[in-house]
C-alpha cells in the first residue's frame, strides 16, 4: 500500500512483471485492475476459506531460498483446505518485503508460485504489497465444496479408526539440521532438509469426504494435532509399531540420534490425520493404492482421555497451539 | 502459527478471551475449531473479496492507539468493497504482533473491531496469529453481490460526470500533524488528527450499483486515484471551485498553511470517486440527501488525456501506487 518505494524494485515491476502472470487471465481477478476480486457463485457449492501467514525468523530462516518460502505459504494453506476435504480454486496474497528485496528474489519466489499453481490447479485473485522490515507472507485460499460437505472437527466416535497419511517427523529433523542441533551424514542431511524446506501437502482430503467426518493437518507435530482432533473429550491408544516414520527417520531413531517422541511432537509434516468408521478400512486402503499414497491406521479412538503409546500416556513436549485461529 | 509464545499473552488468551466474541457464533466460523471457515452459497450471489494489509511505521505510527489501527484495517477494506458496490459480510484477520504486546492492547484493538463489526454488520470468520517484530495486520473481507453487479473500473465514457463523496485532504493534514510538519491551533489539530487516525469509509457504494459502472476509493490521494479511474485513456477537467474541501481545510488553504495541490495529491480519505451518466444527476443528488452524505460533482470525463484544474494540467506529486494489487 501507499509509501511503496523499493530501491531496486517498484510496485509496478512486482505487479506487472511477476504477479500478473499468476492470475491466469481469470475474470475473477479483474486482471488486478479493480479494488478487489470476486468468486463466481456455483450452484449448491459453498466456499471454504483458509488463512495462513508465515514470518521470517519464525516460520522460516532469514536467508532461506525464496522458492522454499513460496512452497511453505502454499503448502500450509493447501494442507488446511485438504483437511476440510476441499481442493483449491484461487488465493489472495499479501506480500510484505523489505526495501532491499531485488528482482532475483521476486522472480524465484513467483516462479515457484507459478509452478505450484499449475501443479495444484489454482490462480491468484489479487492481494496487497507492503514494505516491512521482515519478510512476511499471508495468504487466503479458497475452494468450492458441495453444500455441507466440509470435513469438520466435531464428529469423531469411540472406536473410529485414526489414520495418518505419509510419514511423520522428517520435517522436524530438517529443522534441527538448520539449527545445527543434529549431526548426520550428507545424504541424509539432503533428504531431511528437503522435507523441511519443501514440504508438500497431502491433497487426499477431497477424496476422503465420504469416509471421514473429522480431519486435521499436521502443522504442529503429530501428537499436538492429534490432541486437537480429539478435542479434549476422547483418547487414542497408539501402537508404536504402527507410527509411520520414514525409513530415514527410523535409521536415526535406531542409532539414538533422535528420540521418536521428539519426532511425534514436533514438525510441520503437512500430512493429514483423519478418523473413519471401522467399516471403511478396505475403502481407505483402496484409496491409498489408487493414489500411490501411504495411509497408515495408527489407532482407534478410546473413551479414556489422552494419547497413549502402547498403553503409556504421552505428554506433548511442544506447547505451541494453532487453530483457524 | 507455531512458536507463538507471548510473555504477557498466550495465543489461547488472544483467541478465547478476545477474538472468539468476534465470530458472533456464526456457523461459517466453526467457532474457530477447524482449519478454516466457509461461506454459504447464496442463490445467484457472487462473493466479492478485498485484501489490505497495514504495517507499523508505514501505514500507522509505532505508538498509535490500537483503536486507530483497528479502524484503519477495517476502513481500508470496507472502502475497497464499497468501491465495488458491495456491503461487507465477513472477514479473516491475520494478526502479527511483537512479543511484548499485552492484554490492554489486544482488548482495545478487539473492542474497536467489535464496535465496527456491529456498526457495519459483519463478523470474523477466522485467521492467524503470528509473532513478528512489527505490528502487521492483514485482512480479507467478503461480501455477497448479485451476479455480475460489481462496479468495475473499465466502463467510463466521455462526458460521464465524475462525483466524489465527502471531503478530500483532511486525513493528509492529520498525517502532516503527526509528522510535526504543520503548525495550527489545538481545535483544528484535534479535527484533522481524528480524520487521520479514525478514517471512516464511504459506504454508499452498494446504493450506486444502478447509477455507476466505475468507481474507486481514495486511498492514495484524490488525483492519484482519479488517474487510476481514468486508466490512462481519458481525462478530466475539474473546476477548482467544485473540489470538496472541508470547511477546516479551506481555512488552512486560505491562510496559505497548506497548498490545495498537496491536499488533492495526498491522503487516505476513504471517500469514493465514481462516474455516472449525466442523466443520473438528479437521482444521485436524491441519494445524497437520503443518506445525509455530501456527494459533489467535480467534473466530466473528457477525451484529452490527463487531469486539468480550470484548464491547467495537474501533475501528481505523490508517486505511490496501489491496485488490488
Amino acid at each position: 500500500m501507499r509509501i511503496n518505494k523499493y530501491n531496486h524494485l517498484s510496485e509496478q515491476d512486482i505487479i506487472y512483471k511477476y504477479l500478473q502472470r499468476l492470475n491466469f487471465k481469470k475474470l475473477e481477478s479483474f486482471n488486478f485492475k479493480n479494488d478487489g476480486a470476486f468468486l463466481f457463485h456455483k450452484l449448491n457449492q459453498d466456499i471454504a476459506i483458509t488463512n495462513d501467514t508465515i514470518v521470517e525468523s519464525i516460520d522460516f530462516f532469514k536467508y532461506d531460498e525464496p522458492e522454499s518460502i513460496a512452497q511453505k505459504i502454499v503448502t500450509c494453506n493447501l494442507s488446511d483446505l485438504s483437511s476440510m476435504g476441499v481442493d483449491p480454486y484461487a488465493y489472495t496474497l499479501s506480500l510484505s518485503i523489505p526495501n532491499k528485496t531485488n528482482h532475483v528474489w521476486i522472480k524465484k519466489f513467483t516462479n515457484k508460485l507459478l509452478y505450484l499453481q499449475k501443479k495444484y490447479n489454482f490462480f491468484l485473485l489479487g492481494g496487497d504489497i507492503c514494505k516491512s522490515n521482515q519478510i512476511q507472507i499471508s495468504a487466503n485460499f479458497f475452494g468450492y465444496i458441495k453444500n455441507k460437505h466440509i470435513i469438520t472437527r466435531e464428529l469423531s466416535a469411540i472406536n473410529d479408526d485414526i489414520w495418518v497419511t505419509g510419514s511423520i517427523g522428517d520435517s522436524f529433523i530438517g529443522l534441527l539440521l538448520k539449527k545445527n542441533k543434529i549431526n548426520i551424514d550428507k545424504k541424509l542431511q539432503d533428504y531431511f532438509l528437503q522435507k523441511y524446506l519443501y514440504p508438500t501437502p497431502s491433497m487426499i482430503g477431497s477424496q476422503l469426504i465420504n469416509y471421514s467426518k473429522s480431519a486435521i493437518d499436521i502443522s504442529d507435530g503429530f501428537i499436538g494435532d492429534l490432541s486437537k482432533l480429539l478435542n479434549g473429550n476422547l483418547g487414542a491408544d497408539i501402537s508404536y509399531a504402527k507410527i509411520p516414520f520414514s525409513r530415514n527417520a527410523s535409521i536415526l531413531i535406531n542409532k539414538k540420534l533422535i528420540s521418536s517422541k521428539k519426532l511425534m511432537c514436533g514438525g510441520d509434516d503437512y500430512e493429514l490425520i483423519f478418523t473413519s468408521s471401522v467399516k471403511n478400512e478396505f475403502l481407505i486402503r483402496a484409496l491409498a493404492n489408487k493414489n500411490k499414497t501411504k495411509i497408515s491406521k495408527v489407532c482407534r479412538i478410546i473413551e479414556k482421555k489422552g494419547i497413549f503409546i502402547d498403553g503409556k500416556k504421552i505428554h506433548n513436549i511442544n506447547n505451541s497451539y494453532q487453530y483457524f485461529f
